[in-house]
């Protein structure tokens, strides 16, 4: 996949050179295309609004049923997501868990735009 | 919605105040997740990648393909996704349609992250 097919380039059509391999690999995109993916979705864009908002630096998985009008399983599944893609963290203590931004993880996938 | 529900304030094992409505309204949420839905894709990500490292500032979808090891309708569909989100810009000339960056929409994506 990374060497160029050159069988167009005696196309009677062919407008310019072929361009060249991306400069973004396979592996890398599928990489950087995970967390996109987690911030790909309405309500999981809300959950992290809440979370940022949250003056103490953390929420409740307890408070972000209501504001999102969803029922806990779903909104667990959606914070799974995010915990996944290394945006939130996720801390059990007692009966709830409580959930507050990776330090830095928004500005990474601004990064990320960047750099693409 | 926007009504907070009391109910739960009278539940034993409540853990702190129920968190205010999002800063971010499920109106907006569906708007911005649109974009992340178009970079939620590795193959998008590296036409991305490949336009943008494109010297002359625009790439000809017939130099898309190669790269990417895919077929031309499946990059004409990705590179419309691309294009609804308002990340690239499409301009047909002649037999090929060639694809640029729109300025500052990648910026624009990193401030969403900023402003969430």
């Amino acid at each position: 996949m990374n060497s160029l097919p050159v069988i167009d380039q005696a196309s009677d059509d062919a407008c310019c050179a072929p361009a060249s391999a991306p400069a973004l690999g396979a592996e890398e995109a599928k990489q950087k295309a995970l967390v996109f993916k987690a911030l790909a979705d309405p309500n999981r864009l809300r959950l992290l609004s809440i979370v940022k908002a949250e003056s103490s630096g953390e929420s409740c998985v307890c408070d972000l049923t209501d504001p999102l009008d969803l029922g806990q399983p779903t909104v667990s599944h959606h914070l799974k997501i995010l915990v996944d893609a290394g945006l939130l963290h996720r801390e059990k203590r007692g009966t709830w868990a409580y959930y507050s931004l990776v330090p830095g993880a928004l500005d990474d996938v601004a990064g990320l735009l960047a750099t693409l």
